[in-house]
């Protein structure tokens, strides 16, 4: 049975309040999770003490965001070797909570890897476990420290493609710090253009059917002075005929060899759209989202969730009265279509922004490169 | 004071609930709306006893859609007229209380102009209200006439362009018996798909921020023992991907004489990603929602909504707590973007299916004729 208990994180600013932290209070060691589906309204820390705890927590969005979920799976096995569960049923438990985050899976694999290799190298359990959660922190850093690399290069790629400065950047779902490590992905990069003062608007789609961009990145912008403006997802093509729109940045929750880009659903049609009216669309992510092994974008699993995601209004915000816990918006028996990710194939994406650097135009060559350059480099070693 | 009060319809089955009737009841005549703001989960009628009560219910969008804006007008007309009231002010008010839809003026119009005949033959305002009303009822008669047409009209030309059959169309907002005096537009044209065993699926895009595909078109499809599939506005472009769109149909609120078509916002980006995949984009709307007064898209007034809508889940769902009446969903303070409608370029529509006909390619020229045919034939002649 998992364990898993909340706390409220009232006595703490939101800043200083992380989206994931490792703690070691007497009795036994736990993951603490800012439980993502109840922002803004609520700060409240999900403790996880076990890896089953986890996994639910990946599947209910209290977690979530590619590169978070990568630290996250790897502190998930740290955890189950710690508490002396199984480390490979752990493992396969985690890498399986959400199928199309490539970076969930490589960040079990790492930790998993150290684990292993301690006791090969005749290392006991409690070794093990302490090489789990050294390989869990160093992702934990290097996430961060991508961050800012992502956001120097997103930046210089901004300012190179408008040099006029005073950016209107459109966004979609959320990037920013509660995915990350550090500051985040595309968010990141608005961030960095609006401490230099060439942010003029951050456009927030609301991401429909979680509202990850009203709950979570008009959070972050509110959090972090930006000027910002929320819209329906459906009310970006108006912005884009008004000229409104000078580039589009988003994440990415995997990259196929191809350079195809899976990403939150909605992401697809921004990229038709910006290229129907000329303008660039930026995928930032950590070389980690680059998944060699997915031949291209029809290789690509997308994670089909629930359909009372879109027939109900969700429970976060509402009481419970619905079969999904939400208030029935559609005749009951609706049925709905509701894939988590969209793919959006290479030659509609202007550019890849990494840590190691910027992918443009998008090819496969091009990735590979890049991938050879991460792995012979420090960050790139534990792929 | 406006004086409109609610009355429950439970007594009726849907089927027996119209969107708007004339009732003349001892204590006067009245305008019986379905308020459409409490469907599918209650069906409430809202009782208009005067014009400034149904300013409010377009207001509120407890009626809507343009052609039975048409007839609500022109029902309120006659409403004022009948109760005594002054019937330029309410002209006035009710033509005003949205401005993008064109049917609303041209509904209000109809029945001044035959109040005012009537007066100016020597009538008093008691036969100027007769007049009214008799020009209120013509139209909506004429509408629901129209629908059956334009349902006719629209499924040849599906059969026509998708020879195959098996139609999988997608639509936006509602069209359906809901916002007509018969059984709709673009919703009118799927039905009839429906009833030959042609429509194999019908998309129903849920249509942020109001929800009018999730509430009113999943309603409506539900009753009619249609198969469809309820679905995010932005999960489109991954059915477009897949090939599982066929055909998109929708209304219209205002075509402008170069053939420019204001719409649903939401409307535009499926008119892109429908250009991207060579799927055709069909609109579907009586003849007097062509406006040639109005010369082109950047003409089209479109309607600015309150941002409460966007950041905040509705009232109709969700106990009331936030400013705009409903619970917020982003960060107090947090500005939406909202406009009602979008527009789409006639370059982006394949075709216009009017009950006068179809217009394909849409021009100008094109759209001029068809008006002066519709303005010489029976239907038009109070244009």
């Amino acid at each position: 049975m998992a364990d898993q208990y909340a706390q409220s994180g009232e006595d703490k600013r939101p800043a200083e309040i992380p989206a994931i932290r490792w703690e070691e209070p007497p009795e036994g060691p736990v993951l603490v999770l800012l439980d993502q589906t109840r922002l803004p309204a609520e700060e409240v820390e999900l403790v996880c003490t076990d890896a089953s705890a986890l996994v639910e927590a990946i599947r209910s969005l209290a977690v979530r965001g590619a590169p978070l979920l990568g630290i996250a799976g790897a502190y998930g096995v740290a955890l189950a070797a710690a508490r002396g569960f199984d480390v490979d049923d752990a493992a396969n438990a985690l890498a399986g909570a959400r199928p199309t985050a490539v970076n969930l899976s490589v960040g079990v694999r790492r930790a998993r890897a150290a684990y292993r290799a301690e006791l090969a190298e005749g290392g006991d359990p409690a070794q093990g476990a302490r090489a789990a959660l050294a390989a869990a922190r160093q992702l934990h850093r290097e996430d961060a420290e991508a961050s800012v690399r992502m956001a120097g290069h997103g930046l210089a790629l901004l300012d190179e493609l408008l040099p006029g400065g005073g950016h209107r950047v459109l966004t979609h779902c959320n990037t920013g710090a509660l995915v990350s490590g550090g500051e985040g992905t595309a968010f990141a990069v608005a961030l960095a253009a609006h401490r230099v003062g060439r942010l003029r608007r951050l456009w927030v789609d609301e991401t429909r059917p979680l509202l990850q961009g009203a709950r979570l990145t008009a959070y972050e912008a509110a959090r972090n002075g930006m000027a910002y403006t929320l819209l329906t997802d459906n009310a970006a093509g108006s912005l884009f005929a008004a000229g409104e729109v000078d580039a589009v940045l988003i994440g990415a929750d995997r990259i196929a060899a191809d350079g195809s880009v899976a990403n939150k659903v909605g992401s697809y049609p921004l990229a038709v759209l910006a290229r129907y009216h000329h303008v660039p669309f930026i995928v930032v992510a950590p070389v980690t989202t680059v998944d060699l092994e997915t031949p291209d974008g029809a290789s690509i699993e997308v994670e089909q969730r629930p359909g009372f995601e879109v027939t109900e209004a969700m429970a976060a915000q509402a009481p419970v009265t619905g079969a999904g816990g939400g208030i029935p918006v559609a005749p009951l028996g609706t049925q709905a279509y509701n894939p988590a990710f969209d793919v959006t194939p290479p030659e509609l994406v202007t550019a890849i922004v990494t840590e190691e650097g910027v992918v443009s135009p998008v090819t496969a060559d091009a990735l590979a490169e890049l991938c050879g350059r991460a792995r012979r480099g420090g960050a790139g070693a534990a792929l």
